[in-house]
């Protein structure tokens, strides 16, 4: 027996991850020291400036890789995991230096895996990011032929003055949302067995309620709001953020509230896009289910002061004013 | 419908991150200024020192999670992950800052979930490493129930005038080998066709060869280098290390040779442990095979300047002089 009749093949792998070598490389600026094929990847310290505070998040794009599978389009995750992840520190002050990714499947089949290091080195470059290393492995048994998870850490830097903790959030303080593409990362379980598990309805074709097919609401990319938004941050015009992930507004909002404070949004505020109702109107899911599984439209929370909603406004044409900070027991009041 | 019947509890899954947070907090040294339940971990880079590299490193355990499963033993794995990526840094000169983790599966066992959590957090204080944070994903769907991936990303520092690139290795080195406590984390798909598909094992039996039982001998905790070789690290006086992880000695020990150099190592300076001949039995893999899925009893090379290997062989009784590094074209020859 050899290992490639247990479903291992390390010919074929290798040959997949010198084809990720390839992607990675250009993402990386002069602060890399390593070369792919060492052990671990290495980036100097001296890049990162004084007062520095590493950020550092772990996470995968979940369920999302089953519909980019029926699509046959890998790239899209790739950049999700990214972005959601630029996402995940900015929310902490911080912006992003190097990222590190796993994938893990029954067989690893080429195109797919060089899709998504294709996706996250587009991403990554777009972010002045360094796709600095990562893992690919075959688990035959525990994943079926086909079936993927991808999983992603990133490793940021922080001025500690521009730590975002959200102590500086108040009664009085302004609540802005930033627009999400759909999903982002979030809710792909509930999402594809209310529109992909019927077998009635063709993901490729056009829907009416969509304007664009079930594929292409569903794999829509993850925004990231580093660009926009870390000027703001530099400059300490923002109190807090909140990324809109698992959980909601529900759960990801009191993250970041100071004792004795609540949020009241407006649900009026902003329009919720219509593949939000098709999953609601397909699975029976109630308005509180679906706002605690769904960003429904808005991918990033922003809190400041009144004063600094101008500037919000003017590096975000498309921010919209949701509600604001009052007193209260760090919950999330929705209205009506 | 609720979220909860798409197979993804998100209050069972809350629970399970609360008692992940409480093992994770004793690993937590001064340099950690975050809190649980924000968004991503912050590490204080003021801790780093002068001339710091950072060292990253991603990785997985593999299919030695279904062993563990088989054995309802989560704690092993945990520290395997834990161990690994220790040891993946350590052979770029690095010592470990901080650790993430990522556990997917079909649904989230508390018992397992905290287990392996158990197991990381044990190593990583073990280590002086922080577990920072870490990610809970449920992906009915992609895992079956029962099934886990965990995933674990490392980020440790060296000082740039110990960083070990292989350029200091020249021929008339030695090449020492420090014994493995098993197959550490590599060949599982392999090793458990060999042995617990058959159904003629009973894997918790003491079995006659191995002394102990097939799952015992399986789950062999991975063995951590970092205490015994950190000081000789510190010192300069290892040219050079090689993790023995999947591709055996011949595509490991090449990583780190440079050009004009090749590795002679004896096959009779060690004795390979009965775990691997009982595989090689029952699978009739060839010794090629075995070689390059095996660490076969060795679980890191040391290349070093003869004049340092009494050093080596104070701080590590247990190591063995394996060979030579000899003028050559970055191969490894295997004798007789």
């Amino acid at each position: 027996m050899q290992y490639r009749e247990a479903g291992v093949d390390i010919d074929r792998a290798n040959s997949v991850v010198r084809g990720i070598a390839g992607l990675a490389k250009p993402t990386w600026g002069p602060a890399v020291l390593s070369e792919i094929g060492s052990f671990g990847g290495l980036f100097d310290a001296r890049a990162l400036g004084p007062d520095a505070v590493l950020v550092a998040s772990m996470d995968g794009v979940g369920t999302k890789l089953a519909v980019a599978r029926l699509a046959g389009r890998w790239e899209g995750v790739g950049e999700d995991l990214v972005n959601h992840s630029v996402n995940d520190i900015l929310v902490q002050g911080g912006r992003p230096l190097f990222f590190l990714d796993y994938v893990g499947a029954g067989q690893l089949e080429r195109d797919a895996v060089l899709g998504m290091v294709r996706g996250m080195a587009r991403a990554c470059a777009a972010h002045g990011c360094a796709l600095l290393g990562g893992e690919t492995a075959e688990m035959p048994g525990t994943y079926a032929k086909g079936d993927y998870d991808l999983v992603g850490c990133i490793v940021g830097v922080a001025r500690r003055d521009q730590l975002l903790t959200g102590d500086r959030v108040e009664a009085g303080d302004e609540v802005w949302g930033l627009p999400s593409t759909g999903l982002h990362t979030n809710g792909y379980s509930l999402a594809r067995r209310a529109l992909l598990d019927g077998g009635d309805l063709d993901p490729a074709a056009v829907h009416p309620a969509l304007g664009v097919s079930v594929l292409d609401a569903l794999l829509a990319v993850h925004r990231p709001y580093l660009e926009p938004l870390w000027p703001l941050v530099q400059d300490r015009r923002i109190h807090a953020l909140a990324h809109i992930t698992g959980g909601g507004f529900v759960d990801n909002i009191p993250r970041v509230l100071p004792a004795g404070t609540a949020v009241e949004i407006d649900r009026r505020a902003w329009t919720v896009p219509p593949i939000f109702h098709l999953i609601q109107e397909r699975s029976g899911a109630d308005d509180a289910e679906m706002a605690r599984v769904f960003n429904l439209g808005i991918g990033m929370i922003v809190l400041l002061a009144p004063g600094d909603a101008p500037a919000l406004a003017a590096r975000c044409p498309d921010a919209k004013r949701l509600g604001q900070v009052v007193r209260g027991d760090r919950t999330v009041r929705l209205h009506p």
